[in-house]
């Protein structure tokens, strides 16, 4: 695998290989490298050799964690005195708790009232001060900007910051360097910030890889923005793929996703169910809708994969054992 | 880790850690060698550092495979010709069906005809030519028997044959040669296949590690074989770890049991359900009932681990999702 020229290409983007595997020195000894796994009937499926990278087993459940804590370690001293404030109901509020209790730093998470009260919970169990908002009546955006001025907070958005961006690679050069050079590599997308560095790894390191990020049906604004060439505003979309809810791509993911991204394709729902099933019957792992995206395109019918070596990103586990349940009675 | 003096110490049994060794090598190119997981929070809820090898993660999702395939390699080339019939309705009839299928062999397995069918299914799936037989009017074993005399098959039990039970060795080997000595191991207990090879590589590569095999409390027949001296004959007992549904202790695992096992702990069905939850929530693996035994001991409070290095061998996860969608509504 040769990286040179291909620093060049991606040199005026808004993160740099260099800066991924800075970010993987930075995290390595506080995230877990997870393991990659098969499945022969996966395997027999889809016609293709498919590798499976676990990041529903990285601490607090997701490869948030990544991110979260490459952004938080490069505080200045005195960011670091005061603090981090972040707005999330899902998986970028744990992971910004725990690495700032792991970086000794005071953590204020945004979470909306109605939010389920577990996810409230692991928050505060990652020692993070849980704020409760109204969403119907007031702005989070507002709200975390106020926090962050009178209380000297730095706010981190959960995916649109080049430092949460470059922290997310490392999932797809850990890949990359145990199973060698990929035909395609399958990534969830919500707002980018996996994918992005994903893709900057895959094109650096594997340059024929083909890099496919994979949006819920409900809500295909990266697709859309991807044709279009600009960022495409869509409504909440409905979707069980919580992760990615998001409405829009962001400014620094988005010239990542057009400069080394393939392809964007969609999967239902009903996709993601019965992947989650595959998954649980067969390879005995439980991974949340929204870490299913990928894995539904390697498993369904809408890419020829006979004969390829293909790379999944599976990116968080993080599901109610309730909600799990009522998926596996389906 | 030294292994030279033991050998001699457990020189009279019926498998010797040679055997072991053998096996390993023999099985390796066909056997997942499976992952060892941690979790902080099973560090934080036992006190001890945990290092769970997930044999749930296994071929056909259990261990069962490796001893079931070290023993058909060892057919003579007229047994092979021939083929195996086994008897199960669980993971010994998928493991003998697959090793079967890739030695190029013949398999017969007979099952009640009220088994599962999903379990019925997965065993057609690897091949096996299923027999069903109605248990309350006939005997497996005499089913078993003639078709071995009939056919010229060769019976290969669950766990009371030498090269079965030094088939599952490895599980332990390739836990102890990647964690290094242990504090603890606790293994599950059916019929003690998998504990009597667990225990003889315990006590040769890590001598102090007390070797713990765990039960279910509705069938302590192996406690009081231990404590007794002969082996205890029971009813089949009510419990959901269907794996461990065996009336007595075998005439070969015995003797290992009783030369290299330090304990034997029970633990209740709800026990089981509490850690099944506990895997999925926080580890986001599935494994079953059975599978939990070992790991229900090392997070109960029977034993104060505070402060050790225990090992925990997850034997297994199939189970069906309706079933397991059940306990998690709990």
């Amino acid at each position: 695998m040769t990286t040179s020229h291909h620093h060049d290409q991606f040199r005026s983007l808004p993160i740099t290989y260099d800066d991924i595997v800075q970010a993987h020195e930075r995290v390595r000894d506080q995230a877990h490298h997870t393991p990659v796994l098969t499945s022969e009937t996966a395997n027999r499926i889809s016609g293709a050799e498919l590798f499976f990278k676990c990041e529903n087993f990285q601490r607090m459940g997701a490869f948030k964690f990544r991110g979260a804590y490459n952004a938080l370690s490069q505080f200045t001293p005195e960011q670091k005195r005061q603090g981090v404030v972040a707005f999330s109901s899902g998986n970028h509020a744990q992971a910004i708790a725990l690495s700032a209790r792991e970086l000794g730093m005071r953590a204020v998470i945004i979470m909306p009232e109605d939010a389920p009260a577990v996810k409230i919970a692991a928050t505060r169990a990652y020692g993070g001060e849980v704020v409760l908002y109204n969403r119907y009546t007031e702005s989070r955006e507002v709200l975390g900007q106020a926090y962050a001025n009178e209380q000297g907070l730095t706010l981190i958005p959960p995916y649109d910051h080049p430092h949460v961006m470059a922290g997310q690679g490392p999932a797809a050069k850990e890949l990359f360097e145990e199973v060698g050079a990929l035909d395609y590599l399958c990534v969830p997308l919500g707002g980018g910030g996996l994918l992005s560095g994903c893709a900057l790894v895959a094109k650096t390191l594997s340059p024929a890889c083909h890099v496919i990020g994979v949006e819920p049906a409900a809500g295909n604004d990266g697709q859309r923005s991807l044709a279009s060439g600009s960022i495409v505003h869509i409504e909440t979309p409905n979707t069980i793929a919580n992760g990615a809810q998001t409405q829009h791509l962001g400014q620094f993911t988005f010239p990542v996703i057009q400069a080394c991204v393939d392809s964007i394709l969609t999967v239902s729902d009903q996709e993601l169910v019965d992947t989650m099933q595959f998954f649980a019957s067969r390879m005995k792992i439980i991974v949340e809708p929204t870490g299913c995206l990928g894995a539904a395109v390697a498993l369904g019918k809408q890419l020829d994969l006979r004969g390829k070596k293909v790379g999944v990103i599976l990116s968080g586990g993080n599901i109610d054992l309730r909600r799990l349940a009522s998926y596996f009675s389906e």
